[in-house]
């Protein structure tokens, strides 16, 4: 049977310290070379009403757990101001006013597709795993207090993430819109056992917090340089989100993976905003993120973290992977066969018996 | 609600003429920069038992058709020598001895799901369109005899569509298996109006045949030299089919899209046969396909196929677009809503409420 998981499901089962784990191995195996990834690609055109349509995908495999994923997004995307920044913003045009974003499951010894699911939950928690093992490898291991810049999705996974890689007392919220962030924050305090508290400035969060992860979709700096304290570790999930001068005046800074840009094939004559993968590239010019360190190599132990106690250490969870999506997913698809979850569909559906 | 199509209820419904106009449309639209396509990527591991998994994916987008598509192919695949010839075998290791290839088709307006589907009949079909496509535009417009080198699934489609572009009066069919041979000429005779013929060598089969089509697994030329004669115009499915010497003394050679390579990822110390790929890719050494016009060029008059009725022109069907598996797809997907073919399933099981 193929498996149809919600992210409903994946939420009751899955947990961050699972994908934290998981990840790790992946990395030792991604650089040992077993395990592979396939670079993301965004195929772009234009649909109605100045919107972009986009379909973006990745692969990887992950044969220590048997299994292999192919990730899609089918994004509708426009860029407004908002707040005066201007972002990149999915539609959800899709009925019911959702997106579509797919992870699909496959037997690496029968090639047989053992489950499809949403993929919102996963890039949720492989975002905040990520993160959390930069921090793990960089961040001062008596690190207690935590700001978290962003209130929306992404930030969530980011606090309970840092809370299962250090002993976290205190996290300190800062998002611009103040009734979204109280209920972030109250949502996260019956999460996590460290504190969460409400701040009503960028500054008011990040003075003297030991980490500071910025979780936006803006894409230009929220972390500015004057805000930077010794000793600091400070994580972001775009390479825009921590300004220029922070990145270079820092002692280390790590990157996901280093990846080359994602591939891009547009219709001709597309009008796509250079930050068009929604990451900040245009950072990529500001600062050579290419000669940094890899997440693969802090965790092989290849380079260091930090070398004190007052180094200032940046983690750019810059690019998603194929592999990422794959080891998540494969993990999700071993507790909900363990658990018998979901909807369970003919595998002859999604099979065939003539030769392709 | 999405869709869930089987082979048997495409082969139902599709034509091989909606395929080829489509596929035709496809290439304006190509041309012009209106649809576009991404490259073709091979993830490869190994697997057990000498095998390898391989996770083959494409995308492409079809504005004009208001639909996109991803193609999945899932392989465990082995290289054993068959009759004298190592192939490339892909086996049926998914439950009831399946194999795992998948399109899924979304919606360029929503971005929602709006069919998953094999990918068997479509390929087949698409790449007897392609063929015969490249036939329309390089084989005389009087030919009538047509020599199929190949019996197998491949083969049944390159006989029906070069039938749908070429008054075809006469079909030769060889190839090694006496038995399979028979059943094919059988089965096929049901399907066209022109005479099928068996033969018992490929000499037989192509001597005075206006039209050559090899159509074959095998990754070493399956059509020599010495049989070329005036006028005739070869096709292949592969790189390989075509021996070098055809090639470089026919007087136009065109090529499906000229791309290059599929993009090749795979685990550390992988030894894959260097036509991995099945196309016979070791070909593209001993002959300059890259300078080659492409099926959008002569679609277009930017080139013409042939200039005398004594010019051999060979067309070799290189290698698999997204694009094709969107257009054909998409086809599907409008006939399957008119006629309420399939399974249905609530979109809302492939779609999300959260932001990816």
């Amino acid at each position: 049977m193929t498996r149809i998981l919600s992210n409903e499901d994946i939420e009751q089962f899955l947990s961050i310290e699972s994908c934290i784990e998981d990840l790790e191995q992946s990395y030792r195996d991604l650089h040992e070379g077993s395990a592979v990834t396939r670079q993301r690609s965004d195929t772009l055109v234009p649909t109605s009403g100045d919107r972009i349509y986009g379909l973006k995908t990745m692969d990887g495999i992950a044969p220590r757990m048997g299994m292999s994923a192919v990730r899609i997004n089918s994004d509708i995307v426009s860029w407004p101001l908002i707040a005066g920044t201007r972002r990149r913003v999915k539609i959800p045009a899709a009925p019911n006013e959702r997106y579509t974003g797919l992870v699909l499951v496959f037997s690496t010894e029968t090639g047989e597709p053992l489950a499809i699911m949403p993929d919102g939950v996963i890039q949720r928690m492989r975002v905040g795993a990520t993160s959390a093992l930069g921090a793990k490898y960089m961040a001062r291991e008596s690190a207690k207090t935590v700001a978290v810049l962003g209130s929306g999705w992404q930030a969530g996974a980011q606090v309970m993430a840092i809370c299962a890689v250090r002993e976290i007392t205190e996290v300190r919220c800062y998002s611009p819109n103040a009734e979204r962030r109280a209920a972030f924050v109250a949502e996260m305090q019956g999460r996590v056992q460290a504190t969460l508290v409400d701040c009503s400035s960028p500054e008011q969060a990040v003075r003297d917090a030991e980490i500071v992860l910025c979780a936006t979709n803006a894409i230009e700096p929220v972390f500015l340089p004057q805000w930077t304290q010794p000793g600091q570790h400070l994580g972001s999930i775009k390479m825009s989100e921590l300004a220029p001068a922070v990145l270079k005046e820092a002692h280390q800074v790590a990157v996901h993976l280093g990846h080359s840009k994602p591939l891009l094939v547009k219709a001709q004559g597309l009008e796509v905003p250079d930050h068009s993968a929604g990451l900040g590239w245009q950072m990529a010019d500001a600062y050579d993120f290419k000669a940094c360190p890899t997440l693969p190599q802090l965790v092989m132990g290849e380079v260091q973290g930090r070398s004190s106690d007052t180094d200032v250490t940046c983690f750019v969870n810059d690019l998603g992977l194929g592999l990422q999506f794959a080891v998540v997913a494969a993990r999700c698809v071993t507790i909900a066969n363990a658990e018998n979850i979901g909807h369970q569909l003919p595998t002859d559906w999604f099979t065939e018996d003539v030769h392709p």
